[in-house]
């Protein structure tokens, strides 16, 4: 048996999302982080992702002026440092302090990676577009980075990696069955 | 330590995604179905969603031409089907016949639910880019519905529902941690 939803429910419907950690500048250099579950790849050749971000949020603008980001995958074992950047604003504390996440050097792009995240994608923009609530950016993969003990035969252990999937905000890890 | 990724390796720094099962139909009303990792939230007031379909796919012109595809979420049960319908084309084969996976109406749009999957979003397309070799897709959620016993206090029950999270094709289901 189905039940239809309501229209403030129908989200319900739909399928679990990954969790990333994205990071932004300002004009001086001065970097923020925003968790969003709102992600997807869209193109292998070239290498082309998407996110969401709300043009309320303080990296919506550091994204749309700065025209990059990074994106930082980490595993169910920051789920409290995730929670916190998902839930506070870069207008009032800074992110890297209050979690004591540490950023580190990108290679091609300002913003910083977040060391303790196990994966990273170097992005700049090349589109956006306004659909309701949010802001969809496409970015360009210009580099890419993860941890060493992670990479096997050219792919990523995702069973050591422990990734998060999310629905509601009640986040999981992975398992075979 | 970090490890750069070189081009063709990108992709393995990303998080996990979501699978879904895209229905659609052709003019006569003749259904088809796609799998699909790339699939994302964009908008929660108006409920908005994004696909991304690769060109050369059967799905890709009947989407285009019809303007409407439903998403369902199948369950780590289903992986079997769920891989069929990812690797073999609906100009070849009629995957509702070859998987066995029941289609059942929708309510606001032509092209089937998948019986046996336990969310389903009917969706009508309000937009459409392409960006690099997929086209990104933008449905309007139109109408939503899930199996009867797996919502609670209006919220999926995501353990109940074992959805699918994927990297390279390896399927995996969610545990707490």
């Amino acid at each position: 048996m189905k039940i239809q939803l309501p229209p403030d429910k129908l989200s319900q419907a739909g399928p679990v999302s990954p969790v990333v950690m994205v990071t932004c500048v300002d004009a001086e250099g001065k970097p923020n982080i925003i968790t969003l579950g709102m992600y997807m790849t869209i193109s292998s050749k070239p290498p082309l992702i998407c996110i969401g971000v709300a043009p309320q949020r303080y990296s919506h603008d550091l994204i749309s002026e700065q025209r990059e980001f990074t994106v930082n995958v980490p595993s169910i074992d920051l789920k409290d440092e995730v929670h916190f950047c998902g839930t506070n604003s870069g207008r009032d504390v800074d992110k890297f302090k209050e979690t004591s996440l540490k950023p580190i050097s990108a290679s091609k792009v300002r913003s910083p990676l977040i060391g303790e995240c196990y994966g990273h994608l170097e992005c700049k923009v090349i589109g956006s577009h306004t659909y309701g609530d949010h802001t969809l950016f496409v970015g360009e993969v210009v580099a890419a980075s993860v941890d060493e003990g992670l990479l096997k035969n050219g792919r990523l252990d995702i069973d050591g990696a422990k990734p998060i999937a999310q629905k509601n905000w009640d986040y999981r890890t992975i398992r075979r069955k």
